[in-house]
């Protein structure tokens, strides 16, 4: 079976994010006066080839937690659901 | 009315992700054979005062538009929710 899989990673809280801080600093001066906590993560999509939707998530979890992501200063969420 | 945003900020279909083709081609090395089509998107997290939700969308899809994406290149999806 195959399935899609979006991992969001974001810094953890309080990890500077100097993208963030630069966009919020930004829009006042643009013209959107009521934004507030930007935050800058990534967003990673992929296709996995997996038995079931159990070993797709064991699978996942390792890749993002060895390589996708670095523990120390990023979180990460994960949705996982059949490939149409 | 407070909120929270997510924008996930994606390549449009044939600009070239070097971000995801990298990571692509080194996952099997890495003992993940059965993962394919990796791109590398953003995902822009913040909270916006407005009126009501439409307000809120207008606003949003605008400031989308305008800063946080490159409609040449990127194409984006907008998920807004009452903040909490």
């Amino acid at each position: 079976m195959r399935f899609s899989v979006q991992v969001e990673v974001r810094h953890k809280p309080g990890v500077a994010d100097p993208q963030g801080a630069t966009i919020e600093r930004a829009l006042p001066t643009l013209g959107f006066a009521g934004i507030q906590r930007v935050t800058v993560g990534k967003s990673i999509r992929f296709e996995v080839e997996a038995a079931d939707e159990a070993a797709a998530r064991v699978q996942v979890d390792d890749v993002v937690a060895r390589f996708l992501t670095n523990p120390v200063i990023e979180d990460s969420a994960v949705l996982l659901a059949p490939a149409s």
